[in-house]
């Protein structure tokens, strides 16, 4: 069961006037399961999107990526589980621009308004003959108020779905925020291995948005790890239909920024949170802070070396504080880091929430194991590097690795 | 069970002229059990060795780097089981020269001809008190015919001991190689997380010996991953003693270099390997080629990508030709290596055995999934992949991820 994930309530998920969402049950891997949503996009609206890394990037990544440079205002999204269309070649491309256009024939929109995002099994081409005549039933069932649906419509081996929703008060207008995603396996940054969606009625410039967006991911999406992978298909995609009535929002000292800004952080974090709560097997949820470091890349670097190493993640699923192998994890870092080459080991300290485990290159004289045992038997565990040799610092979010993590990814294809 | 990996047969490990080997049961981390190891190498051998590149690198790599720096000759080797002695501070240094202290008193030589070596848990003391009265246990038990046992001494998670040996012939002369390793987790270049112990009784200067020995782990140790974890212990010691009355080796021009090369590289190569054929949990053996990159460095990166991916060897635990992970993992190497961002994924080629899987940035038109199948009910899989785009290459070893990966794992200190 995903730690601490709270459930989703429907009747919380706030709508945002200028997103209707629909889904239905094209049985593209499996039957009888949500698998197609598109969600509709109000004409005024700002949309933004971040998008996997992966040299192997699958089609309608890159054709979400071309409609979004294309400067088109964009309309609708479709999105499929249960298949990639990664991996898939010139035909991979070819479906995804089919999909957009039965899309936009369907809702009588440009097809370059239309963003497709597929996520799944790689290596296997799209099954369009169950994708397009359940296109227009998904655009029968559009509705301001299908959110909950439309998390459990983009869920592959997720086991439970995942929302987010708030109101905040922007210079007198109330603004709404809801957003949406999914992992579960194959996550990594950059990107994180996950769909993600956030909408909000706040107004934002188009150009600016673009500008905070790759900022919000690398403050949520851009922290998680469950297992070291980085996916094919990552897309975090933000949309502001700017129908709240509040002031649109152009720079960072535009009146509401600030706390905007801080409210879709919040909420991205949440829903990457949500992802690493629900990660593959996991049983823990695990949170690295890095501080004191030249850098944030070395921080990051020290803090994902941490929170994907299988034996770190193992001794979590124990709930034995092996710690010497959280040790090993910062000493290794510097493989992919260069400027880590100098670490100086005497000089860090390690904390076990707020017991200090290591100091002077060893295990701290104040140290007890049973001090480490009680944090390690709770749900949620905090550990905090401290490398003293500069002043930036990140947090990431990963989860224990354990064996229905093995057994999910054995049988996934079964 | 290893996969495919012979049993050691004490008869037909060929002693070494001018190295004893003698070990006991210190008890130092389960009784009744070789823990303890005392290598005895005569006056007038080359030592060499290369060690993990761990920040946190253990008191006793330390140590050795610095005996070896010192230009002494080396006497002697010990090695304990069941305690890493990393993370450990000063204490920890204190340690490892108490021991190599021990053992040149009773052996009467210099405390600086003794290199030091440690592997079982991080962040706890060395137990003096049950490591210092076992060394002249060791000592006394020292004889040129005990490789057998040595293998077994040096032992952590492993399953069955490892060793080499052959006889070749150098310009008339017959020349011995005799070896011995140990994995079996925390297995990851630079270097692997690993002992590995290699002798001849060929000549070879020491500054020469110096020089190959880095070649020789680079051909065969830093070619094989267990989980990715680097670990803070890792040594790999080739002595030569020069016993044979083979001609004396001091450059790429002797007689007999390259056959006595080539046999050490074979050697390094079978005792690599055959961690990995016993690494934790380990069901199959997987072989990656990489061919046609513009460095090593890529061929290294994408190589290991795959080799540790957690998606790609649970696929394999499973049996699963569920390749499409595949091409992810060659997708993310550029996460690790910068050159690797401009890969064009339409160029590459993958195999599976000898049967083509993909081509043209998706799924080859003639692949079968059960020609995938057929590969992936074996023990021993090999794939290539081919990059087209340099001459570089190189091929690295790796094994499945299972169920007892986790056990082993989450078991360690029980």
């Amino acid at each position: 069961m995903p730690v601490n994930l709270p459930a989703v309530n429907a009747e919380t998920l706030n709508p945002i006037e200028g997103i209707r969402l629909g889904w239905t049950e094209a049985g593209i891997k499996k039957t009888n399961r949500k698998d197609l949503l598109v969600i509709e996009v109000a004409p005024g609206s700002s949309v933004s999107g971040v998008f996997t890394q992966n040299r192997f990037c699958a089609a309608p990544v890159k054709l979400c990526q071309k409609h979004l440079a294309s400067g088109n205002q964009i309309k609708a999204l479709v999105i499929n589980t249960g298949n990639a269309n990664a991996g898939t070649g010139e035909q991979g491309m070819k479906d995804a621009i089919v999909t957009c256009q039965a899309v936009a024939e369907t809702m009588n929109i440009e097809m370059e308004a239309v963003l497709p995002f597929s996520t799944g099994v790689i290596l296997e081409h799209l099954p369009m003959n169950k994708l397009l005549p359940a296109i227009p039933k998904a655009v029968s069932n559009l509705a301001t108020d299908h959110w909950a649906q439309a998390a459990e419509a983009i869920m592959t081996t997720d086991i439970a779905p995942k929302a987010y929703s708030s109101q905040i008060d922007l210079a007198g207008a109330k603004v709404k925020v809801t957003g949406i995603s999914k992992g579960a396996g194959m996550i990594h940054p950059n990107m994180a291995t996950m769909l993600g969606y956030l909408a909000t009625d706040a107004a934002i410039e188009q150009s600016f948005l673009d500008e905070i967006t790759k900022e919000i991911a690398d403050l949520s999406f851009n922290c998680i790890s469950v297992d070291g992978d980085t996916s094919t298909n990552d897309s975090f995609i933000v949309m502001a239909t700017g129908q709240s009535g509040a002031e649109k929002i152009t720079s960072r000292e535009s009146n509401g920024f600030k706390a905007l800004f801080d409210e879709l952080v919040k909420a991205s974090q949440f829903l990457a949170q949500a992802i690493v709560r629900d990660g593959e097997g996991a049983t823990k949820f695990i949170t690295v802070n890095v501080k004191g470091a030249k850098s944030v890349k070395e921080a990051k670097t020290i803090g994902f070396s941490i929170g994907k190493s299988p034996l770190v993640k193992t001794a979590m699923f124990a709930s034995d504080p092996n710690l010497g192998r959280v040790l090993a994890a910062i000493g290794y870092a510097s493989r992919e880091c260069e400027s880590l080459e100098d670490l100086d080991t005497n000089a860090l300290e390690l904390y076990f929430g707020d017991v200090m485990v290591a100091e002077k290159g060893g295990r701290a004289e104040s140290y007890l194991e049973e001090q480490g045992q009680a944090i390690m038997d709770q749900a949620e565990i905090e550990m905090t590097v401290v490398l003293n040799r500069g002043e930036a610092q990140t947090t990431i979010w990963t989860c224990d690795f354990s064996y229905d993590y093995v057994k999910i990814n054995a049988e996934y294809r079964t």
